[in-house]
């Protein structure tokens, strides 16, 4: 055994039998190495052991303190990644993309044939023709006025009291998270993730230098409500992202009566929560399923949203219900993007203040759900029995598990040799726990040509089995 | 004297009697701190005092060095700016632009009547009108190729060999800089800046965190060579960002002689060059000014430049010839903005790919020198004589000299409570220094609202010159 390692076994037992107490601070890394006579690399180690343990933690400038223990302390879904390097895989992934010739059941992105409505195409036909719907300079953070009243309309509707100061328009959905992201946290802090979340949510966290914490998906709930409070007791945790309703990759909306205990945690707690709701409106139900904003009282709730899976991706417009964290947001923006194009802005206020939309999105979800019912039959009367295909009513996506011996990236890439792309579940797990998932897009219509890329798939997940 | 002073005071004379020589490394904190009995922050006031008096440099990870020692080492142009917080002033600034009844000489943008060229805006109405020109999803980074083949055959024409590789498209200038600067630094480095410099360099190192060394203007050359290379030979410098060309906000373009210089500086002390250059279409000579491009040989610079003063800042198209940190910078992008607008990246490979870009440009540059040929003379016959009004051949920014004693920023105040805005020059410059300068936009036709919006600066600034 090396000495840190040594070490760290002894301090674990006076963690565990309770010499030290949850929240004391430990000694400081140099008394450590007085004490112990190691050296004070020997001493990081162990400390640094213990922390990816979930023993202790540490905060910028005070040290490391005892953290709280619990009967499923050991619990191996709670997983720190002081280090995430996801964005390489991504890369590589959205290039694999970009082949004209690819069949993008890997993709992320609605089929564009759905979205791109003739009457949104009918209004950037009209406006782009006058030079004043470009020429709104500068059109600054927090972006066009009667776009963030039709937003802040669209809230209200659902129960959410919403002024449009609130309201900040973003190039898209994932500039608004990163831009909460950056609003709410410092280098170092601790964010909670789902086990499995959409990719972004890791981007972003790299790219800050975010310590993760995340919590594994609930069979049922899809949100682990045990799983989480005893996240928020362990650990420092600053800020949650999470999807709730629609969640990428998986499907799954959590329930109200979830929302609602997440809402009271979050005030009890004092933590912020990003929710990145941008499928709120794929749903199949009558109604639409509510935001966490409808549940927060207190201001802890960023809610992110766009309207890149319901009207395009191109366009590059998303929001962030900031609240009283717009300022604070616009600051971020004057310092990166500057602003949104206020052409795409003007165009959707034409556009959304007619019932076009409404009519569009009803469209759009019944589409979507005939489409995710045929590839759900046909994955199910088709693929091993070993294989399961996670069926949710809502959004275009299918949560295929394969045997949890197989390795969904081999899938990827042997697929990708037929033109064909699928999404990996490495891709939105780096815990390299469930490996063995794959998420398909099923919002292409299902001719000749789907059908054979699913026997494709179908066929090599077989061969795989059989291996 | 406080203890962290003593001890800063005793280092300093080893430093100055040479006992320590040029890069050598300093004794840790911790060694310094059982030398000397002080307690380690003691130690550590006294490392940050003779930092910030440039005696020493920090690396990270490494501990403190000495800096190389000049003759005119306690020069107080070269001055570090540990913490800058210029966004807010920005962020005022701006909002302070946003009424649609304020007169705009303080905008950074052009009279955007002058943009938008009608062939443009006919591309945008038919493209428009066609669903497959937002279609391109996932429209990722590095951006549409026949974009970046047309921007490299624009770097061609001036003798810069550039493939298309090279090009990496960006929502707008800022947000090229910003993942230049991005990808070439990291929290705690060092960068070189102009004294003077557009503020987004300013807000770019803020929110980086990055630790700025400025240089001041030379009153003739532009560029202070003495004062660049002795910069650099004090600190650790890994990143310079400069503007030489049409310099926002004094006008000045540095010679290719002193650019000449500048390239072989960089390739003998391995700096990279961010060159900001969005003004380089609005030259009123013969000849196109070249670009740091010209001059590099070993790809230390990277050329940021966009269509927003030329074509309109509402499109949020930018670009950096990035050559060999194009991937790095794509990665960047995936993690924030994703991808930019495909639709106005096809209207703008239409209406480039005709000779309407040259016409345009030679229409918006003798309309800008007429502009502000107008206002220099205007200001030059009615300013009093204790001011002094520098022109330089092109752009559109006017930088005037006021009294020394006088404060740029009050002009400004003043001047906005009668709906005129104007630039102080606390915008430009965080050193406290030269702050009785403003800049003027003459990008609007001189009309009689103009001509009074130019009368009451001109009374503004007598009534302060006689109080």
């Amino acid at each position: 055994m090396y000495k840190s390692e040594q070490l760290a076994h002894s301090l674990k037992q006076l963690i565990e039998n309770s010499t030290w107490r949850a929240h004391e601070k430990l000694p400081s890394l140099r008394q450590q190495a007085e004490q112990s006579g190691l050296s004070l690399i020997t001493v990081m180690n162990a400390y640094q052991e213990l922390e990816a343990q979930g023993l202790i933690y540490s905060k910028a400038k005070s040290g490391y303190f005892v953290a709280e223990q619990h009967s499923t302390r050991l619990n191996p879904v709670l997983a720190i990644n002081d280090k995430i390097e996801i964005n390489s895989i991504v890369f590589k992934y959205l290039k694999s993309l970009q082949s004209e010739f690819i069949i993008p059941l890997g993709s992320a992105f609605p089929n564009s044939q759905l979205l791109y409505s003739p009457k949104l195409i009918q209004s950037l036909g009209q406006l782009a023709r006058q030079r004043r719907s470009y020429e709104q300079t500068p059109s600054l953070p927090p972006g066009n006025y009667a776009l963030r009243k039709i937003i802040a309309q669209r809230y209200a509707m659902q129960g959410i009291p919403t002024d449009p100061s609130d309201i900040v328009i973003t190039s898209g959905g994932l500039d608004a998270l990163n831009l909460s992201l950056q609003a709410l946290t410092q280098t170092g802090d601790y964010i909670l993730l789902q086990q499995t979340i959409f990719y972004g949510a890791w981007q972003a966290a790299e790219r800050l230098g975010l310590k993760v914490i995340t919590i594994p998906e609930h069979p049922e709930h899809g949100i682990d409500l045990a799983a989480f409070e005893q996240a928020i007791l362990k650990y420092p945790i600053k800020v949650c992202l999470l999807m709730l309703n629609s969640h990428n990759p998986i499907g799954f909306t959590v329930s109200d009566e979830i929302k609602l205990k997440i809402a009271k945690l979050l005030n009890q707690y004092q933590i912020y929560l990003i929710e990145d709701d941008v499928y709120e409106e794929l749903y199949y139900d009558q109604k639409k399923p509510l935001s966490m904003k409808y549940f927060d009282q207190q201001n802890w709730v960023l809610h992110c949203s766009s309207f890149s899976k319901t009207l395009g991706a191109g366009f590059r417009i998303g929001w962030v219900y900031a609240g009283k964290f717009s300022e604070n947001i616009q600051h971020i923006q004057l310092m990166s993007t500057l602003s949104v194009n206020p052409f795409i802005q003007n165009a959707l206020v034409e556009y959304l203040s007619h019932r076009h939309y409404e009519k569009h999105l009803k469209t759009l979800r019944s589409t979507l759900q005939r489409y995710k019912k045929q590839y759900f039959n046909y994955f199910k009367s088709h693929l091993p029995e070993q294989c399961k295909t996670i069926y949710y009513p809502s959004g275009y996506f299918l949560w295929i598990e394969l045997p949890e011996y197989m390795d969904s990236e081999l899938i990827y890439q042997q697929l990708l040799q037929h033109n064909i792309s699928v999404a990996p579940s490495n891709l939105f797990n780096i815990t390299n726990q469930q490996n063995h998932f794959i998420r398909i897009n099923c919002s292409f219509e299902m001719n000749e040509k789907i059908q054979n890329a699913l026997d494709k798939l179908i066929e090599i997940v077989k061969i795989n089995i059989n291996q």
